[in-house]
């Protein structure tokens, strides 16, 4: 099955696109927001939770899950999907961000990267076929080209180096892929991933080459690590000027809710991060009037849920009372109720984001949910305070 | 609204009944099983699991509650069903048991039981009258005497001491419940609670008082604290034997699935245990063939739910593999689909007591659930070996 995006608008003020693919796994309508299932579960939440949500596609990743189970256990027991139980549509990574930043003594060569694995200490060796191979074995929809991703800042002989491999890598990939199909195997999507840092002369260079080369999507990478909010998003405005138009651009690792505003605003199709799912279970929910932390003792009698502009499960059903007696007690349960209202807001904001794109009107709706955020309305100030610390005024680099 | 319980069918060779009493919140089907929702939720399970698992009725602990969030905060958010979204049934205990064997530092006094919060040393009193009124303010459809549990071995006098202060102590709830209603309030049904140890002697003292007090039921305490399992079912007989027939009998803290077959054999109508939930979360869970330990590296590739004779929704949809897996890799949904799948378990159980009550043939269910529990079928030899030892044959004691 030939992989295709379908672009359905365009908004005419900002970049801000509206799409859609299909895969063998349903439709997945862009902008979307992958959550992260990283050992082949969201954590906390099973399928269920997900479909509940509006949640369409996901993310799990190929470093963990080859360590544990194993690429082959999964493979025999039919693949991510069965496995997990999960009907919906898959991205893997190619395990190269988790190899480069978990694991110790990764030594990084020519053929791939040899690293020991931060469970046990074991010896593996990732390279862009092996990285290929084992996406496969786990049967996502979309799979990603292994990159070399380096620690900023770095010198520029070093990003400039990490460029010249990860297109050499990508090219490996490709043609992993197409062995594959030989075989009758490798149906999954790939996506090329850019590098480059912050460097535009050297993202550009990178690009030169990947746009060359037949990805199904092209990941803008090596972003969000550190070197703040405006000068990440310039570079997201750099890449999706470059990108096709005809395929789709997902945007790795970002998922602060002000960062999807802005990254769909420049053009960017599709993110991940495990940010709003980790911040609920530590019990920091994102609502759409700002940050709210659940176990502040202004809540412990607020019959308002935590949203109360959401209709999310959790949101329908239960108070901040309830939802901050959960964590303060440290029940499970206030870590699922929290991430059901964590995973449901980000795909309804995808969602609404859509909307106003295909009714034209994204610059306006960019601009009510910057103001709406920024307001801190039914917070209590504990929350409200830090919320403000975290806004887009106050503090640039705020993706966490 | 009077409490009024009905016995539908009693079993012709064993002393197993099949009863039903009406709360405001649902009929509610003997023999029963209550999961432990200690502090206001069953862990890692929302109330949509317990219902989806057949449960009509669950416990929640006084004790924990009224010191987190405290019973002005539930009664405040509208009693505990409306607190934790639970439409079911509710059956508080006193926190009698709580109060003797979770706090440092407890004196008991005529007045009451005097004790420091396990949570923050904080000092507290907890009498009878008081126990009544928190357990009012939490809007519990069934509360329990505040009753003097003294820990086995005891010398004779003190077992002596323990049983008359507790009917002293189970006038003064009842009178406590009378000024309630007095007031509007105190509409719960009230159940008295026999103790006495493993004193026959006592224990029928105990209950010489009680069977006089307009209780709305019955509990069978102080057993299952490790006197072991013949002791404990002796006792059981004994009281059961005295018990009223036409009011339901309550065995508190049982719930290895062999004892609930043994004592519902012996006329018991309600048991609750957190042992089923408390194993599952950690791996391990009962199902027909014996007790499964989930981590046991055999089920690593294997397809068949964690019970293939279960249609709970963890059983109908993942495999032992995908839960092995959850556990291994420390992920809470494995807590949570093993919880889903313990509740159920024992629900399932206790309606297919009651249908086997009803259709006259009690005592071969019990016989085919026992030879089908000592079975070990489609368990992994280590799970199996587990299970043996604790099989009634192998240890008498085996409650956990």
């Amino acid at each position: 099955m030939p992989f295709s995006f379908q672009l359905d608008a365009q908004d005419p003020a900002t970049g801000a696109r509206a799409g859609r693919f299909v895969t063998r796994h349903g439709e997945v309508l862009t902008p979307a927001f992958l959550p992260v299932g990283t050992a082949g579960s969201v954590k906390s939440l099973a399928p269920d939770d997900l479909s509940a949500a509006g949640c369409d596609i996901l993310l799990c990743n190929t470093y963990h899950l080859m360590l544990r189970p194993g690429a082959s256990t999964v493979r025999h027991m039919g693949g991510l999907h069965r496995f997990m139980g999960w009907d919906g549509a898959i991205l893997t990574d190619s395990g190269g961000f988790q190899v480069m930043s978990l694991t110790e003594l990764n030594r990084v060569h020519e053929e791939g990267v040899e690293f020991r694995s931060h469970l046990d200490g074991s010896r593996h060796m990732l390279s862009p076929e092996e990285a290929i191979r084992v996406q496969d074995a786990l049967e996502p929809d979309v799979a990603m080209s292994f990159d070399h991703l380096v620690r900023l800042p770095a010198p520029p002989e070093e990003v400039r180096e990490a460029v010249s491999r990860t297109v050499r890598w990508a090219r490996r990939g490709l043609d992993e892929r197409s062995r594959l199909r030989e075989q009758g195997r490798g149906s999954m999507a790939l996506f090329g991933i850019n590098q480059g840092g912050t460097d535009p002369a050297e993202r550009a260079r990178c690009f030169a080459e990947l746009s060359g080369m037949p990805f199904d999507g092209f990941a803008l990478g090596g972003l969000w690590v550190g070197e703040g909010r405006r000068l990440g998003l310039e570079m997201v405005e750099r890449d999706c000027a470059e990108f096709p138009r005809e395929k789709p651009r997902y945007l790795m690792g970002v998922g602060h809710p002000i960062d999807v505003i802005e990254a769909v605003a420049r053009g960017v199709d599709m993110m991940d991060c495990v940010l709003p799912t980790r911040n609920a279970r530590r019990g920091t929910v994102f609502i759409g009037s700002g940050r709210l932390v659940v176990r502040n003792a202004a809540y412990a009698q607020d019959e308002r849920p935590l949203d109360p502009e959401c209709d999310c499960a959790t949101c329908r059903k239960y108070t901040r009372a309830y939802l901050r007696h959960l964590f303060v007690s440290g029940e499970l349960l206030g870590m699922r109720l929290a991430s059901v209202h964590a995973v449901h807001h980000m795909v309804s904001l995808v969602r609404r984001a859509r909307a106003a794109v295909v009714a034209g009107r994204y610059a306006q709706f960019r601009e009510d949910c910057l103001e709406r955020f920024a307001s801190g309305e039914t917070l209590a100030r504990g929350g409200a305070a830090t919320h403000a610390s975290r806004s887009p005024q106050r503090k640039e680099a705020a993706c966490s």
